[in-house]
Order: C-alpha cells, then structure tokens, then sequence
C-alpha cells in the first residue's frame, strides 16, 4: 500500500479568502489529507438548532477541488455552552465529587443519556449531509477519547448507569456480593441501589468493586462510540475511525476499536517522555528532542492491532508543544524520522498537527506546519522531505512479526486498582518486555486478550496479564510458540479474588506463586548470572525445571514444554537474558541495539532509526542523528 | 504469668464445613486465643432489627470445643450500609468538607448521637447474649480507633458537640475569648454558637482553637468507648480490651485505657518502618524485611502504661501486608522475634493476623498463617515454634524499670497544632530519647502525664511536653529521679499561651528560655564534645550549672539539683551523650549497643534480640540475624 | 529628609495600665512612629452597629502625649464574626470551590458589594472621628492586600462583576469571542452571562480568559482601596498608605499606588529567603540568617517607584517568626543592617513588628521588640543602635539610578497564565535582572509599565514584559539609552494572542522571534565566552548586529542602535555578561561584588552592607559579617 501524509486544519480559525492558498500549499506538500471539523460544534450549531453547514460545504469543496481528501470529525469533544445550559448535569465529576466544568474540552461524562442524544442529533446531521460527499475520504469520531482523564467519571449519571450495568452483569445482588467479598468489612449490600461510586470512602474501597467500575467506566466509552458509529454508517461508506492518545489505558481500545475501521493515534514523541514514558532523568535528558525510542513504536504497533490491520498516525508533532512540563523544539530530522518509523510500522498515513500555529487560545504555543505569520515552519519541510521521498520508496507493509506481545486493558485496570508496590503498572511491565524485544532487534505484533489463535508466532508473552481465562491458558499452553508469563500472569479470577488452585495454575506447568512481596525499588535482589528483579517478585514453587535462580539460590524462573513463567520483574538486563534465551529457543536470530538505534522489518526492508543524537553504527551501516536508513532484506 | 498465642479469625468468610477442622488446627498449632466478630455486623444485623446470631453461637462454640478461648469483637467499626442509610449525617467529614462514604471501614463521626445509639443497641444484643458464655474470654470494642485518620471530623455533629464541649469547659464565651486571645485578629465570639471547627480558614486558625478541638476530638473517642464498655461490664465479667494502633497520636489512648481492662495493639513493623517511623532511606533499606529495632518495643512500653501492665498485642504481622508503599515479606524468623520481644515487654499474649489469608476484598494481598489454598504460611511454622518454647519457657514479667518517660498525647496535638519547624512532631522527640535510652541497654516505662508519684525511677525524662501543670512540675522537682526536661517542656499554658514568667518556670530551676528557633535540618549546631541540636532549639538564660555548651560557647543545657534541662532537639549522638552522663549521675549501668541488637530486663533474664539481617556479638554472646537469645541474670 | 523609626503596637491586646509605660519606652528607644487599629474591628465595633471608639481615643492620645505620631489602620482585614453572619456569601472561594471560612483574616471577597459597604461605613467612622487628630500622622487602609493567596476568589460575587468588568471592556460578547479566540474549541459564547470563571475546567481555560479574570482580578483589589481612600481624603489631610508584600504579584500594586501617598512593605527576610526568594538549598543555608542579599533591595527599589518616591517599610521582621517553613533567629545586626539599607534605597521610616511579643493566638511564636515578659528583646537593642546614629547621620536621599528596570504586574499575570515551561515565572527573571546589576555595584530604579520618558537612564530593561503597547515600542526604541529586550518581550498582544508580524516586532530591531522552547533546567545551552541559557530560549532571526552567540553558532542576542534583544533566559555569569557590556556601551562603571555585599548609593555616600555572615573585602574597605559602612563620595 502507498503511504501518504495529512495534516489537521480548522478553517473555522481563518478567513475564507485564505483557505484556497491553503489548500494548495497542502498539495505542493505532498499532502493527500486533510482533518477537519472535529471542534467546531458552536460553528455548526451557534444555537440549538441554528445549523450553520454553508461554510463547512465550502470547506470541503476547497480542499477537495484542490485535490485532497478530507477526514471529517464529529464534533462531540467539545459541546458548546448552550450544550452545557441545557443538560447541567452532563459534567463528568472528578473523583473529589467537584463537577468539571465547560471552558476547555471533554467536558461531557459518557454516561449521560442527554448528552448522547445531543451527540445522535448533531452526527446525523453531518452523516446526512456529507455522508456521499466524494471529497470525505474518512471519519473521525469525537477527539482522544480519555485525555485530561476523562474516563472515569463520578456523576450522578455514572453511578446510575454503573447500577444498570451491575445488575446486568451479576443479575441479583447476591452474587455481587459473593463475587466481590462483600462479608469482608460487612459491605454487603441489599440491592443494586445500595451500590455508590467507589470514591471518597474512608480506606480503599473493595479492589472488586473499583476494578468493576472501571470495567464499566470503559464500556461506557465503547457504547458511546458505538452510538456515532451506527449512525455514520448508515449513511456513508467512507471508513471510520478515532484518534487514539499515547499511554491511555483506562479504556478498552480494542473494544472502541471493533466499531471502528482505521484505529488512528495523536503521536507526540517529547511531551509523552516527560510525562508518560516513566523514564529516569538521564533518559530524559537523551532523548529530551527526539523522544523514547521505543513509545512511538509501542503505539504502532498496538493500534496497528487495535485497527485490525489498518492504522494511522493521526496528529504528528511538528515541533514544540504546549502542554507538556517543559516543550523542546525537535532535533532535525525527527519530524521525518517519526513519519519513516510510522510506516515501518504499518502506519496508511502521517498527519502532522496542525497545519498553521494558532496565535490564539489554549494551543497558541503547539508549533504547526506553518508558523502564525504563514512562513514555513521545519515541520513543513521535514513533511515534504518524506513527500518527495515516497514517491520513490517501494510500498512497505507489515508482515506478521515472530513475536507476540499480549496487550490486555482490563489487566491495567486490575493493576490500577491494586498496584501492590508503588509506582507499579501493568502498562510499565508491559513496555519494559517491548523494549527488551526491540533491543534484541525484533519486530513485535500486539494481540488483544480474545486472541486464541496463535499461529505463526514463535514467541508469545503476557507478562502481568492478572486474570486468564480457563480456554487462554489452555490456547496458550497448546501453542506451538514459546509462551512466556508471569509476574502475576493470572494471579486474579475475573471479579479480582486470588483462585485456588493458586496462581498460576496452568495445564502442564507445575508451578505454584506461594507468596509475593513488592519492595523499594532501590533494593534490587539479583539474578545468577546478571540482572536483578526489582520492585515486585514471587515466591515460587513447583517441579518444573529452573530457568533462572536468585542470586541465594530461589528460583526466579520455570520452564515447562513451551511455558515459561517468570516470578518477578526483571530489569533491562534480566529481560534481555531471558528473550535472548527464549528467542535461541525458538529459533529466532537476535541483534543487540544499544543507544537510539531500532529497527523493524517490513517484507521487503529492515528499516533502521537512530533517536540518538550522534552518528551511530548498524549492522547495516552507519546511521546519522536523527537518521532514517533502509536495509533492503 | 504464662504467655499465650493466638489468632483473628472470621469464621463468617468461611463455610461452616471447616470451621471444626480450622479450630483443630488452631489448637495443634498451640494457639489459645481467636478473636472473632469485630467486622461481622451485617451478619449479624442482615437488615434492621432483623437478627442472625446462631452462626456466632456455633463458631463460639467450635471454638470452644476444641479448647480455644474467644475474643469476641463489638462490630462498630463497620456498621452496613443500612446504618448509613438510616443516620446519612453520621458520616465523618474530611478536613475539606467532604463527607468520608461507605465502602470501607470506620465510616462514622465519633459525635453522631444517632450511631452512638445504634452501637449501644447493637452491643446490648451482643453483651446480653454472650456476656456469660463460658468459651468468651475477653472482648475487644470496636477496632483501631483513629486508624485511617478518624479521629478528626469537620461533620455538623462534630461541631454542634464541640459547642457543648466548649460551654461546659468554659462556662462563658468572655472566658473563651480571653483564653484564646481571640482580640488578636477580632476573632471575637458573641456566644458558644459562633465558633466553627478550625478547618478552611484562610491561613492558620488559632492555635489555642486548634488545640482545644484536637482535645475534644480526642474526648469524643474516648465516651464512644465507654458507652460500649458500660453496656458490656454489666453484663460480663470478662475483661475488655481495645486494638490500638502504632504510632496514632490523636486521641488520649490513657483516657480510652481508662476503662479498658487490657490494652493490645496491632503491630505492623514493615509497614510502619515505611510509614510510620521517619527513618531515613539507608535505615530504611537496612530494616526493611525486619522493621525498626525500637518501633515495637516503643509501643509495648506504651501500651503496657495504658493497659495498667495489662497489654498484648492483637495482631501480628504475619508476612507481607497490603497497605504499605512497598510490601516486603519478613526475613524468617521475624515472626518469631517479635512475638518474643512482646513477651520480654509483658505482653500476655500475641495473636497473628490473621488465620487463613482472605482471596477477596481490601486485604486479599496481607497474609495469614495459612495462604489462601489452606497450606501452611511461614507464620504458622514461626508460631508453632513459639508455641512450642513457651512450653519450656520461664514464665516472664516485666518488672519497673530503672528509667522513666512521659508519654503525653496532649503534648503531641499541641506539637501538630504548632510545630514551629516543619516536620517537627511530639512523637519523635519522645522516640528519638526513647532510643537513646535503649542503645543504652536501657528498659524503660512510659507514664501517662497525670503520674505524681514518680518512686522507684533513677531517671524521669519529659522532653517536649509542652503544657505541665504546676502540681507535676512541683511532683518533679521533688522526686528522687534525676529529671530531664526540654526542649519545648512547659512551653504553653493550658490554652496554648506562653506563660509569664516564661518557661519553663520550674521550682528550684533558674532558667529562662529566652528566645527560641527552628532552622533547616541541613544546618545543624554542634554541640561542643560531640552532637548536634537539629531543627530546634532555644536561647537559655539562668543561673543554674551549664551542663553541655554549643561550639560557640552559648549553654546547651543546665542543671540544677535533680532537674535538667536542654535547650534543643538533640541527634543521636547528643542524646547518647545527655543520658550516659544522667546514667551515670544516677547510678544506672549502660551498655552501648549498635545495629540492629537491642535486649530488655525481665525479672530473671535479659532476652536479646537482632533486628539485623547478620550475625551480631552481644555481651551475652553471639546471636544470629532475626535470633533471640534468652540471658539469664 | 530625616529618617524615622517606629513599631506596630496593639494597645487592644494589653492592660491599659501599661499603655503610658509602653510609650515612653518607645520614646526613649528613638522611635517616631506607632501603627495601631489595623485588627481592632471587634473592639471598635463588638456588635453591629454598637460603637466603642473612646479606648481607641485614650490609646492615640497616650502615644500622642508621649511624642509619638500615630499611623492609623482601618480594620477591614479582619472583619468580626457578626459581619460574616450577616453577610455569608462575602467569604472568597478557592479554586477548588471552597468557602474560605472565618477564622483568621482576610477572609473577604474583594468583590462582595455588602461588604465593601460594611467597609465605607466603618472607615467613614473612623475618619470623621480621627481625621483631624493632631497625633494621627498618617493611615493605613487594610492590611497586606493579597497575603494568604487572597487575591483571586471563584465566588458568585467575583462571577458576576467579572462579567460587568468584561462587559465594560469588550463591549459586545462578539468582540470578546473574537479576542479570546473562542472558535477554539467551540468555547464561543452567545452573552456575557454565559462567562464562568476560569476554575475546575477539564483542561486548561483558554489563557485569554484566565489572563482576563487575573486583570479584574487585580482591579478588584485597586477598586476596594480606593474606596476607603475616598473617604479618609475627605476627612483628614494624613498621607494614606497600604502595606504591601514580599513576592506577591497577582494584583497591579501601582494601580493601588496611584491612590496612596505612601507605599509601604513588610519585610521579612529569613521567612521570604525560604518562600519565596526561589534559592536552591546551598544558597538557603549561606543566608539562613541574613536572608537574600538582593530581595529586600528589589522590594525596597520596586515600592519607591509604587509610592512615587515615598515609601516606607511598615513591618521589619524583629527576629524569629512564626510561619515560615523554619524560623531562624536573625545573625546579630542583621535588624541595624535591615534598617540602615531601607534608608540607603530611600525609606523615610523603618517601623519593626510588632512592640511586645503577644503570648496568645495565630502569632504568639512571632518575636517583638519585648518579649512577652516585658524584658529587651534583640530587636530593640538594635533599633536603639540605629535611633543613635540616625542623630549624627547625613541626610541620605534616593537619587534617579543610572539603570531602570520595568516591572510589570500584568507581565507576571501572563506568566502565571502560561509559564510555558515549569517553574518559570516573571518575577524570577526580573529578579535575576535585578541581582545581575546589584552585583555589578549599580543603583537601580523600577519603572513601570506605563512609563513612556525614560529620561536621565543610561540603561532601560524590560526582559519578559510578554505585552509592550506600541506606543511605548517606540518610546523605547527612541530613549537615550540601551534597552534590554527579551526573552518573551512583547510575545503577545493585549489580549494573550501572539502577534503577527512576530514578536518583537520593535521599530529600528530587525528581528523575528522564529520559534520558542523551553527545556529541562538540568540542559543549559551554552553560550560561546561562557554562562548559558536555562530553561527556556527563543530562535532568532534577523539582519541586526549577533551580539551573542550560542555555543552552536546560533545567534542568541541581536543589537541595533539602542535595542538589545536577548533570546533566552541567562544565567547569573549570561546576565553579568550582558550587562557588564551594555553598561561598558552606555558609560557606566561598574564594580563587581561576590558573596553577601551589596551597595547602594545615596546623593553623598555608597553604603555598603555586607549579607554574609563572614568579614568581607569591598573597595571601600572591610566590612563585617552583617555590617554596614558609610562610603563619602
């Protein structure tokens, strides 16, 4: 497939009389997208039932007369005021009980049954009107569904949706009651409109019924996404997608993503190290202009599975931002390198945000294509850099990689609701096994926790995924992969109680977690051999054979048939120990990446990226700072 | 006498099939104690009115079938939701406003007439229905008061009682005004009906209005306490008992001892080194699978003090818990240890918590002495061990000790009202001496603040208690004990003013303090010979015998007959110093210990024990890590 | 003109037996002033509307007999309790929505209309009554507008004038949403009505409607000062003063200023070196005692030109206060030190707070000039010290500085709006400005921002004034001296949007401010010929003179005629860089001064105090730790 590249404009910001010139200048870019509409409700909609299309008709025609397609958002992320006047109560509620009040974005709870009408209304309205409109070439519904934590909110709306979705759940109260330990601290309920909102009690609420609300708090986010969904398709054959945000896991994206048709995400490499990365400050220094050198790549391919195959990268950053702790300008060539990586990954198209820097409101510091006086910011010519390269790159696609990564969203919830350890997250566990991975060299496929067909991986791993059903261990156990758990693989039942048998309690794997202890993170306990476990690790026992001991001789690590299962959470050292032994298991060839040096295989490249900020050596040649380098296999 | 061990159990979380088998096992473990239904009411009370005790009936009488004796629990620190639902005001309110909802534990407001009310009824049933059953050997009312932060609550009930309290302690406002000095700032109340609980004030509140509702707060605990103990004394002859908590400073746990007949208290020693005991990250990590060296031994003392010599302690730690930052499990042997250490205190008896680790709900991660599969937890074995010594074991006793400390709860809400540097606690002082006094090889007793008659002890030591009433000064002054005052000791009068003649203003002691300072922690003022004063200390004038000088010459302490005083917070090595030269004066043989090696005086042995995690060298001979070492005398 | 001292004294606090003896001591320390009345509200007036004036007239005729003038404060900071009750919605509200309650003081909404009304009737009382007072020499309205963080309130009454003052400003609702860019993100409104303040929004509040609301915000606190100076006007021919802060910069002190004759501040260095200096813990320990050498001097420059050449320091910090994190005694002479440089920078009286330590309520740990016990404390026998040499003192006069500083109220609200980079702020880098020059020996002036004749300075700096009118563009780009732009010198226009052309956009300054970033605070870049930029730096382009580059060739600063513009934040050795340059352009000479020394010169002398709490070397000969020398020029 032929990779493009977009980018996201408002016209609703500028004068009519300069959305031609934009328009072209897009298409001198070597742009083929444009993203518009997604906030410009009080535009659409000044009052209720004023409709004000005209100028979006125009808009459209502009940009498609110029030859670019447009993807056209719903613009439900940002209700105007009149909204808010008539439905009060539609304000998501933060966890102190305080309402989250209108004058910025996201200001809706997704439980709010007036608010979702209002949202039907106004997306019929677009569906109808533009769903044949040959220039609309995508959809984009709402805007980062979860960012500024909207997730989870503790309205009123919310608490009587969660009694609803309960008692379908549990159909009597009984056996919630049973299922979460009620008996524990006699907070047994006698209905299901006992049950409140599991905030602001005195300790910890029940670990059950927090996970629980957050199971409920995502679907709520899926059947609102839903509602959109039906009623754009109903009208239009145009694919369907949402922009998705870095490193939010308090939903179910892969739920969202089974309504959608392109899973597209909002990558922006510098403000995600500061604040998402969880990186210590000499990383942070590093890579303070260029980025992790593995996020990026972590959300490829993770939306690449979320999207079934068909991904973008829907906001790019073109240069310093203005919402992060502090906002570095890129190093050059990043703004290119972050595209190259994209389609190393997958990725249909790039976009970068947002065409023209907006002197005004909330944004006027995130830099754009074009600075607020219309020169041309890098960002623009790094985009037309990859422009003029595509035309000559040869198509890249996305084989199915050797290794298998499990990326379970209720398991992050289970981790949230009980960390055990400070600073603890399923998120973290998993990213440090992506990275061990990446740095061996390896191109890594996400699988979403339904998967049971496991064929054509060598090596599947689901470390932290803290409640496996009874036919996933079987699936797994019967894998011709090696399969690689633990810590905490399967530690919970589906309600959050520990099972006995206790964990893991896997077919063909005698092992059993006796006990578990998190520690301070500065009292690492070694591995024979090198590596520490750090922060959180099991006691195991069982017959299966010993992969890796502890420095005293406990063993840290089984192995049985094709199962692995591994009692702690390894530093970089100890994980690359264990894939690089897992992969000379499996057959798979491995090469140690140091610095910001990665690579990921397309069918016919090894495509190599260097985040460092020198020149850096590969196997295949050296790379610049900031370089792009295509190995042909 | 002879000590005993035991267990908590909840025979309501388990099906009636194994209680029999759990009690057996119990008993072969050589377990005497269980204390059983402190959380159970909504088992008990299903809904209102609507009682079902016969399961408590058949789990006492299991129980006593196999020879254990009760401990049976009032079940108010978990009234069900139905409570909540019928008295909705009966919630405590956080220092913000917000109302502190069901969901947990400990939901209530101690000033709520209409759950005070509830508890006498629910307790009356309970009293009247077991206050003669011959397998109840004791009782414990509600459980750990103040944990959580529950002492303080900014309900309506909180401040309509406070208004009472204020009236009766008062009598008019005019005595009100002028004892806080409310001219300051027109602060000025026309009537009792004016004054408003201290929280959300623009800046400070007074402190003489903060102080007197920690008091009231304090109070209000301590008449919920006795309605409950009323009902139960006339009904049982059983002694009755109450779980304090480690390091809770909010309420007068003397007052509550009051009409106890046994204090116990929950030890929790790797939890409360992360959380409770201001180490910093090197003693942290030293002691991190053992806990503080002093910590329990500080709260044994206390308690012992509270109970009248009457104390155990309720709960063991039993393995890792779930509550702390970090979760460690205990190096082996701990266990054992720390029971032993209870005993060499006077503890009567030492129950683990709890008998089988729950799967479910808040405390599903603490462990047990049995793990959630019904297998043996390492607590079981470390108790059988005991189990098995006390057999062979002198009986123990803990007779007076040579040394004396002031455990004043007053003292420490004034230090939290006011602590004039930041970070500056009642607490610590005491514990800062109390370990000095223990490095020293010391035992040592702690008073509560009314004690007159001081006979028996060499040295009484007072640090920081801020407010001493004339006649105890007086009692001071003419007690045979060497006396070690200051700093802050006498600094209020009992409204929180600074006295005139200011302080301390000690008979028979010509010292004034004439300025006083809190400085930066980093910048401490050495003491000439060794220490420092860090992050307090005061300007001294007088005539008395300068015992310590700073560096530059000014006094550090004096001394005048039986009375010293010292003028600043002192370091480790000044208070060694301070209470070797005391010792000596007082004709107290010190041994200086080091490490993790502390040991107590029983009436025929010093029993040792090692906090460390390696061998260590007492002058009673070589013991091991986590090892106790009985030394006869 | 003579300088003066003086004290705060609380006649209401004290027996009035000892009024006659406390003012003949004041007396004879050579004290002139006395400021009363300031916190007497519920003395004046214990219930509504019953008046108690004669103690207040017994106390100013004691002082006056006793040859002491009377500084007269109107009680409106602390309102009794009764005007609460009438008038519950008078309290601000935080951020978070929360009453700030009774309690304290200031607790008063600046924008609640009954209250204002509760404040003209009582000032009208108080200035019928003592307006013409022959001992009355001067006023005071209120006390430390905006301490406590009190200037800002989300309450109902701060809602609704806010819309007023919006709808006065922007006249039509179009006109605002046009300015504030309210297309963004649909936040457009149909009428002023709809405008909420800008608290508990999901994401940030558009910057245009947060700066907005800090601009009322500050008007509010100009608005109710000039009510009360309205009135004393017409009742007495006293000059009126307000005493400001340290470091609080949410109002527009000069708007305030243009209604006083007098300013005044309350100077508290060891509490403010801790607070609010900003100093890393290295430079907290060297100054513990002394507090910061520059930041008195700043506030002292900054409130001459706040009090059109009259100010006066109303409160000097007598010794160890009461709220700050530690509270160090002062190093001896530090309160002589204090005093001698307010006159140096042109003070006409320096008055110590307060007389006598009061034993009671929120400031009873706060030193007086007495202690509570009537005994001499420090800060009396060095006030005598510098009544004594005031007697053979020169007159010292406050000449026009060689170099002006702009300082600019409504800069800082920007700032504090989008600080861009965390930590960032304006007051810092005009500081930073400010201990550059000191430490090159140089006087300084504060100019602000309306200033438009910079007549007589050789060296005019405005660095961070984020919105320059073009009127003073010019008048700038026209004055006789350098001026010193940058960093995020007119980065926006009036209403937080970013112009177009780009900044500067200065006549005669051909350069453009291309792009901006801030970065970590532990990456400077640095500069070629030493010092670096930290945090926070602009690329620049342009065809004016590189006055300095970066490391990497990248122009850092550009010249042209009299206009330096500086892209980046500079260090201490950046800053002296500069400005060693610029003063060698401009003529002036300079000396370079290290450690705690500092100068200032008056018309005849330099005096010279030395902060540190060693002897230092100056080219005036040796100065002691805390000295002062009188240098004849």
């Amino acid at each position: 497939m032929k990779r493009t590249l977009g980018t996201c404009y408002y016209p609703e910001h500028w004068p009519i009389e300069i959305w031609e010139a934009d328009a072209r200048r897009m298409k001198d870019t070597g742009l083929t997208w444009v993203r518009i509409g997604e906030f410009a409700w009080s535009r659409l909609e000044p009052s209720p039932g004023k409709l004000e299309f005209d100028w979006l008709d125009k808009a459209i025609e502009i940009l498609g007369q110029a030859g670019l397609k447009v993807v056209l958002g719903t613009p439900t992320a940002t209700p105007p005021r009149w909204v808010v006047d008539k439905h009060p109560d539609m304000l998501a509620v933060d966890a102190d009980g305080k309402p989250r009040k209108f004058g910025s974005r996201r200001h809706y709870c997704f439980s709010h049954e007036g608010y979702r009408q209002e949202c039907d209304r106004i997306v019929k309205l677009i569906a109808e009107r533009y769903g044949k409109n040959p220039h609309v070439g995508a959809w984009q519904i709402d805007n980062e569904y979860g960012c500024h934590d909207t997730t989870i909110s503790y309205s009123d709306a919310a608490r009587n949706a969660f009694r609803v979705w309960l008692s379908d759940r549990y159909g009597s109260i009984e056996a919630l009651n049973r299922a979460w330990g009620n008996v524990f601290w006699s907070m047994e309920y006698a209905s299901f409109e006992d049950i409140d909102l599991p905030n602001l009690t005195v300790t910890d609420a029940n670990p059950s019924h927090i996970l629980t609300f957050r199971r409920f708090s995502s679907d709520q986010v899926a059947s609102f996404n839903k509602r959109q969904t039906d009623i754009i398709q109903a009208h239009s054959d145009a694919p369907i997608s949402h922009n998705f945000m870095g490193r939010i896991t308090d939903f179910d994206h892969f739920k969202v993503g089974d309504n959608l048709d392109i899973a597209t995400w909002d990558s922006y490499p510098l403000g995600f190290l500061e604040d998402r990365v969880g990186a210590d400050d000499e990383h942070q220094r590093a890579f303070a202009r260029q980025g992790d050198p593995d996020f990026q790549a972590f959300h490829h391919d993770l939306y690449r599975s979320v999207g079934k195959g068909r991904w973008w990268v829907m906001e790019q950053q073109p240069g310093p931002v203005n919402w992060a702790p502090y906002n570095p300008a890129p190093l050059p060539g990043m703004m290119r390198l972050w595209a190259w990586e994209a389609y190393a990954h997958g990725a249909e198209a790039v976009c970068y945000f947002r065409w023209r820097q907006a002197p005004f409101a909330q944004e006027h510091m995130h830099a754009g294509m074009l600075r607020p006086d219309n020169a041309d910011a890098p960002a623009l010519l790094e985009a037309r850099q990859v422009a003029d390269e595509l035309q000559s790159a040869p198509e890249v696609s996305a084989p199915q990689a050797p290794v298998a990564l499990i990326f379970d969203y209720d398991a992050d919830f289970a981790w949230a609701t009980q960390p055990h350890g400070a600073g603890l997250t399923y998120f973290q566990i998993v990213f440090d096994t992506y990275k061990a991975l990446r740095k061996l060299g390896l191109s890594v496929d996400f699988l979403r926790s339904e998967t049971r067909d496991f064929k054509g991986y060598k090596i599947v791993a689901a470390p932290g995924m803290i409640y496996m059903p009874q036919d996933l261990k079987e699936a797994l156990a019967e894998a011709d992969a090696q399969v690689v758990l633990g810590p905490r693989s399967a530690a919970r039942n589906a309600d959050m109680v520990i099972p006995v048998p206790l964990p893991p309690d896997f077919p063909g794997l005698d092992i059993t977690v006796s006990r578990v202890e998190s520690f301070r993170p500065d009292m690492p306990i070694p591995l024979k051999g090198g590596g520490n476990f750090v922060g959180y690790r099991e006691e195991l026992e069982g017959a299966a054979e010993v992969l890796f001991e502890l420095d005293d001789g406990q063993p840290a690590a089984f192995q049985s048939g094709n199962l692995i299962y591994v009692g702690g959470w390894g530093d970089e050292t100890a994980l690359q120990r264990l894939f690089s032994d897992v992969c000379s298991t499996a057959g798979i060839a491995t090469t140690e990446l140091t610095g910001g040096v990665r690579c990921r295989e397309t069918d016919g490249h090894r495509i190599w990226v260097n985040y460092g900020s020198t020149l850096a050596e590969t196997p295949a040649g050296t790379i610049e700072a900031a370089g792009v380098l295509f190995e042909p296999l």
